[in-house]
């Protein structure tokens, strides 16, 4: 194993310019490490002439990452563009069938697609790996993979999209709106183009559906994932839940359960005085639970060029080393289709909703509540000078089911104004 | 690579139980991930007779670990006995000799011995592994070797030694001193044979100068640990971080400075909503710095069968998928020597000290301090009802040797009963 280890990277955005950084400036590092020497041989990105603050002569150009993908003189293909389609897609495609081992960061394609690409790849003997698509800097791919790789693990969750972690965290320092933090991340270039993908809470769930399908042993099913963004979150819930001794964060769970895999993306209210309610900014934070293992936290920058550049370099390390792995753990061909459980394990819940201001109309939540066994343990209501007020309610645990059943049925009373909001309080051990 | 993955299991403590436990229970979700089945061939133990809870009449029993070491039918041996001489030494080496891959969970064995046993293994073309040498079920020798292998580690930091972290925190959370929890972590079985293996930093310290021969690149140098235990830590110093913030851990801390590698295991004050500040009982964190990653921080329980066998399973299964990596993450002929520097990054202290009443006793003190370099951000003394008061300072960031000469001519000043208690105040980041 004497021989180069050649790269072609296609991307050269913030985690390309990352990467080449890395290998140009801790060269005698990673060889020491993997016992040869790690070489780019071709870049490929959109603009050819743009400055991006690295020298890249040194490497040959492709204006098309496909035909980058292909090179006889590249060995690993590092797919750093993004898209689940397109031109990601199509490169990484053209390296499997190319002879080529895959690095990439592209949560999106690989859980849109990662199915058919590590059967592709474990066919041709290559390895496909994704360290940077999952929780940027935070080594929680290989953690999951190999060194938890003893336990039945039984949930996964995280706190694994910055951009709404920090619009969150700040909405309480500054006690500003969602709206003003959504204009200030936007501003901070925080958003992605689709700004969706982060307040929606997609980027994260593709994240959720990674590792899910690695802890369970399960094919990677991003449709299967309950999605539900923060933009519904008030400055008051944030008040409320702080007041009850909680932080409300867009929190990922996934969890094997009897009546099948449950993968949620959502806001949730978790103690304060958890490691996840201790999230502040755009840290990330990963928490895997495993029958042996107990509880395992792990947390660091999950984005950011060192942060993301770092992570593909332990993949590309892991090649250079021989260290092989399949995508998911296992051979990807034994892989089970889990059947989809929505929210199936029973919490209490948070509800918020505008009440009108006439005789009776607590009660007659209350009684809508109990109707569907939904039973209530604090209730609040606030000072008010409008015709309405706001109310609070924590409920005892409940199915997710019934809950919505009795949301439903509240908006058929005429005592609730508009659409209540009902956020789960997770217990995270 | 369909052939049994065989281990001769020495040691049937708690984690060679655990260990057996797993293997026993798990073998499908093994099987599955590994390609292939792991078995156990034989077992050592001190005591044939013991019921130790598992069925252990499938395997074969070697009465000498040496023995089991060498038999044939043992791919991997697997070293749960302890201790840094002795049978465990000898059965390591025996096994080398015999061409067996060695997992352990021996940190004094190769905190003590691991360059000459990585050259043999290496040599003979085996590898050891450790991860449940070090923070027990925290994959953090897997994080630092592999996940964090693209960084120049710049810091590494941990609260590794649970009965210690338990007793610290106990004594704030119980108003009890030191004493009385040494003796009830003693009553609860917490303590080891040796207790200043745990209260004398020992432990903790083994475990320190393995990762800092992987984050460094460096021999194993177990002897350059500065090491100080938590037996002089008071309620009153606990209470007094508390007033200023902060908590106090026993923490490790390995960095390599201008003036060579600093390696410390002793007190230190942390502010309080840090991650390493809000570790209670017998849980472990490892903080790991690195130019690219930023600060990645891993948490997890530290000891017990389940977390503890969950760590020797993932160096196991490693080898079961042919995951071959040196012992310290480079070939053991490359590590440097470091030299070693004592406390060179300076800091500031918190000192505590028994000042005799009388007029200018605290003139004296502050003149002391100043003539060595020392200057003092606070200072606060408590009322007292004795012939001496107790006295807390702060100082500004000072070098510890600058610190230790102002507490040398301290001692000869007539004001100071006994000696000072110095505390470094850790930037945690």
């Amino acid at each position: 194993m004497t021989t180069p280890l050649r790269l072609g990277i296609a991307g050269l955005g913030t985690v390309g310019v990352g990467v080449v950084r890395i290998i140009r400036k801790q060269a005698d590092l990673l060889e020491a490490r993997t016992g040869r020497k790690i070489t780019i041989s071709a870049v490929s990105a959109r603009s050819k002439d743009k400055d991006r603050g690295v020298p890249l002569a040194d490497y040959a150009w492709e204006d098309d990452p496909v035909a980058l993908a292909k090179r006889d003189d590249v060995d690993v293909f590092v797919e750093l563009m993004g898209g689940d389609e397109g031109p990601a897609k199509d490169a990484t495609e053209a390296a499997i069938r190319a002879g080529k081992d895959v690095v990439t960061a592209n949560k999106a394609m690989l859980a849109h697609h990662g199915q058919e690409l590590a059967e592709a790849a474990e066919n041709a003997g290559l390895v496909i790996r994704y360290e940077a698509a999952v929780a940027g800097g935070i080594p929680v791919m290989k953690a999951l993979t190999e060194g938890l790789a003893g336990n039945e693990i039984t949930r996964v969750m995280g706190v694994m999209n910055g951009t709404c972690n920090y619009i969150l965290t700040q909405m309480q320092a500054t006690r500003q709106g969602y709206n003003a933090l959504f204009d200030e991340a936007d501003k901070l270039g925080y958003l992605e183009a689709d700004p969706n993908l982060d307040v929606g809470g997609i980027d994260a769930g593709h994240k959720l559906a990674l590792l899910s399908s690695v802890a369970f042993g399960t094919q990677v099913d991003f449709d299967a994932v309950e999605l539900e963004g923060i933009q519904a979150i008030t400055l008051e819930d944030i008040d409320a839940a702080a007041d009850m001794g909680f932080r409300i964060k867009l929190l990922g769970v996934a969890q094997m359960t009897g009546r099948g895999l449950e993968q949620r993306m959502s806001p949730c209210l978790v103690p304060d005085q958890s490691p996840l309610g201790q999230l502040e900014g755009g840290t990330n934070m990963v928490v895997i639970e495993g029958d042996s293992v107990g509880q395992i936290v792990l947390r660091g920058a999950g984005a950011g060029e060192g942060p993301t550049a770092s992570a593909v370099m332990s993949d590309i390390i892991d090649i250079a080393r021989g260290l092989r792995l399949n995508t998911f753990g296992q051979p990807a061909t034994t892989l089970r289709k889990a059947r989809p459980a929505k929210a199936a394990v029973p919490a209490p819940y948070y509800l918020r909703m505008q009440l009108v201001d006439k005789p009776g109309a607590l009660a007659k939540v209350a009684a809508v509540l109990g109707d569907a066994g939904v039973s209530i343990d604090r209730m609040r209501q606030y000072g008010h000078q409008d015709t309405s007020a706001p109310v609070l309610i924590v409920t005892h645990k409940v199915t997710r089911t019934a809950l919505d059943e009795a949301l439903a049925a509240m908006t058929n009373t005429s005592v609730v104004q508009g659409d209540p909001v009902a956020i789960r309080i997770e217990d995270v051990g």
